[in-house]
């Protein structure tokens, strides 16, 4: 037998798993140590990865540190370094020692806890983690398992999305019949996140029945109650049937704040499903100062956000909390006999995480939350969001300041809205599209920082979101002179 | 500022990374060192781990040894040891050495290759990964990128049967309308996976339009084309339109097997997606002698399979491959402003793997299957398969050589599905099954093994799975034992 045999026939020696393991530790060591030496974003060409890499793979074992010679050589050049603190672009994803470690103790252990019996321990600690973050975020007791809900860790907020859609749907179809499914009416603003009108998708809800309501500059880009109102009515004179309301939490393009109590009256007095969706600003609602943006969560019936972007939790991971986990279930539960738990017939109601979700199978993911929220402390994490949060404040105020940009949507968390302003009259539109947008692209290509764009009522947004774990008021500093570096070159070009 | 603060302002300082990680690395190689000195289940009681911890998280920052030491003393007694050699039960979920340096790689660097702009080399390496599994596991040319087809890893079979009825939906309703979704008809055996029935029912089709079809000994289980045909036949005689028609290769339950070749004619002929399911038997396909079990893929339009299942990749890993990416794409696009591309408008075509699941962001998987496969090598992912094999084999062969037991179905892949024979005349099915059901239940109680059951055709049937990672022969040759023991007991009890 050779020794790519003898390799793969002790995969789980224990010595050889920690002198490996260590290995790779050492190698994230180096890597953090000098990420700040990367262009944030590569200088990449399409395909240029697979002309390095063999057709198939190797048929015989390699070394570990021949691998990671590979990944240094070939895959880091390539990657854009989302952990890098120049990193500004769509939301950042935060990586951490905890976040990493409990991700080593999942991935170590390897459970799945698809039910209880599966795996006890990690069914529960998912429950008790679920009941910590609500309690942090301030949701109402009504969506803990103390208080008749409960929670689960998706992957994703689009996972929780469909799920929260398919139970709304599999709820209203049970009184109306299956062929309703084309009467079925979803909500959203033209700025709640593209997969609310996938999800939508995904569920059956016929494409016409996605409703996007424009929302302006006169409510901070929010949804008002009164444009939801009107087109439900619209839609119920037509003989629809409302469906699913979504409230945003933080909004990705610009960070705006739908206005959840309103919105929940709305969805009550027509029965709908009301989701709040704060993937990106849930994290920062931990502290009291912005706690008022999610009054009326009492109305919802689901929420989510995503620990792992702005909350030190490695990839991947997604709250989801529901007022009536019976409507998630009835809707999800699968019980073939191959599942069914012998000799434990006699056991009290255990939650089933399977019924909560998409998949069977899952990942331990309590565990990469439990440990950054004992790492860091509820008093650390709030700490870390108001650093960012004074970070970005900065940069606004400095923005401001500046005759030759202009904020564009007044900032609500850690993310600033910016643009080079019309200089003069008769500046149209698309000039001042194309000015910004060679700034964007000016910033980018220096390698020093990497930011994002959006578009707002014909306004081109170059967006700056503060947030990545390792950044410092230094690295926003450069960034703002890196700004006004590029500014300055663009503005005296012809 | 406290401790806890500062801790958590620091979550990627390198040294503390170092030092902590190799805390967690030390932990989990003692944890593998002592495994087998855990029961494989845990005799857990419901809500016992609640009441160990408190109903809050701490304010402040709790040292990482503190964080292990409540691990080792609360969370791994309530856990049921999926990494345990004597781990028999449901199919086993393998984890590696170098399927966890993998996962760290993909967890330290935390990319997030939702674009290919968002990291290039992420969705680069992914698309090498998943060309170089479809060499490996025999499928046609035309399931590859080189071929104009290609892959993409999920985290689960579910996602990727949701993703492919999405797009086998709206191919059919793209030219029918979206009422016709009340009309489109999907078709399983009753061996199938209950996730094609969730699926099929989280799209959208009518629960009634879900075809549950029979199979029998006679087939050993495996679905017939000639009862799709059938099934079919009176759908479109209804006015009913086939949709979609799952073929397994390694059923959950027994382990049997589909001919994908007869089902690709018949679905073919009616225009419907036909998707091989291959999540637990794809793993073995990388060997010569079980490649006749995908004759006639090449008339499948989408094959899947779960490298975290029996193909040493820890936690989560699905391949799904497909012949046509656009169906997939058109199905699962979306392109909000805040993800266009500023500055690349210029590049060649390039993958943007966010069109091609459900969810917008993901976890760079592709790191984790890659580091598999040059760790170990195709010769050595085959010693190992081969292995489990033949303990698989042993095992089935003292079963049959015991007159107390009968094999209930031929064994294909590592599976053994066997029961205590009928020993006099008029003991009647439920007598056998109470009896079956007392071994079971007295081999699991002794924590010397864990092993799941089925029902087929009124016979209780227990499953031993040999697939564990660090399974070796002693350990089966432990569980037959147990067996014999405990079957001893069961038959003297009156």
């Amino acid at each position: 037998m050779g020794s790519a045999a003898a390799d793969a026939l002790l995969p789980l020696d224990a010595s050889t798993f920690a002198a490996e393991s260590r290995a790779v530790v050492d190698f994230l060591e180096v890597y953090y140590r000098d990420i700040e030496s990367y262009p944030v974003r590569p200088d990449a060409e399409p395909g240029r990865l697979r002309t390095l890499l063999p057709d198939m793979p190797p048929e015989d074992s390699e070394p570990v540190d021949v691998i990671l010679e590979d990944v240094r050589r070939h895959i880091v050049p390539g990657l854009t370094h989302w952990q890098n603190p120049n990193f500004f672009a769509y939301f950042p994803m935060n990586a951490s020692t905890a976040g990493f470690a409990g991700e080593m103790l999942s991935t170590g252990l390897n459970v799945v806890p698809f039910m209880w019996a599966a795996s006890p321990a990690a069914t529960e600690l998912e429950g008790v983690v679920v009941d910590w973050m609500a309690r942090l975020v301030g949701l109402p007791e009504r969506f803990r398992f103390s208080g008749g809900g409960g929670g689960v860790l998706h992957g994703s907020t689009c996972e929780a999305v469909v799920c929260t859609l398919t139970a709304a749907r599999d709820r209203a179809l049970s009184s109306l019949g299956h062929e309703a499914i084309l009467r079925l009416v979803v909500y959203a603003s033209d700025q709640s996140h593209c997969t609310f009108q996938k999800g939508a998708r995904i569920v059956g809800i016929p494409p016409s029945n996605f409703r996007v309501i424009p929302t302006s500059a006169g409510s901070a880009y929010g949804l008002t109650a009164d444009s939801v109102h009107e087109a439900v009515k619209a839609d119920v004179a037509d003989g629809l049937v409302p469906l699913y309301l979504c409230a945003t939490v933080g909004t990705t393009g610009l960070g705006a704040v739908d206005p959840v109590h309103d919105l929940g009256e709305v969805a009550r007095q027509y029965g709908m499903w009301l989701h709040i969706d704060a993937a990106y600003a849930g994290s920062a609602l931990i502290c009291p100062e912005f706690k008022d943006y999610i009054d009326g969560a009492e109305l919802a019936d689901s929420v989510s956000m995503n620990p792992h972007k702005w909350f030190l939790t490695n990839m991947d991971c997604c709250c989801l909390w529901v007022v009536s986990p019976p409507l998630l279930t009835s809707a999800l539960s699968s019980n073939p006999e191959y599942l069914n738990n012998v000799g434990g017939e006699g056991a009290a109601e255990v939650v089933d995480y399977k019924d909560w979700q998409i998949a069977l199978s899952r990942p331990f993911r309590a565990m990469k939350l439990w440990v950054v929220l004992r790492r860091y402390g509820a008093a650390g994490m709030r700490a870390y969001i108001r650093r960012h949060v004074d970070m970005a404040t900065w940069f606004e105020r400095m923005v401001d300041a500046d005759e030759r940009f202009e904020v564009v949507v007044p900032r609500r968390f850690s993310l600033v809205t910016f643009r080079l302003r019309q200089r003069q009259e008769g500046q149209d539109d698309m000039e001042m599209e194309a000015l910004n947008r060679k700034l964007l692209v000016a910033i980018n290509a220096s390698g020093r920082a990497f930011m994002t764009h959006f578009v707002v009522d014909n306004k081109f947004v170059i967006r700056m979101a503060v947030g990545a774990a390792m950044t410092e008021m230094r690295h926003v500093q450069d960034a703002w002179e890196l700004v006004q570096d590029k500014a300055k070159e663009v503005l005296a070009t012809p």
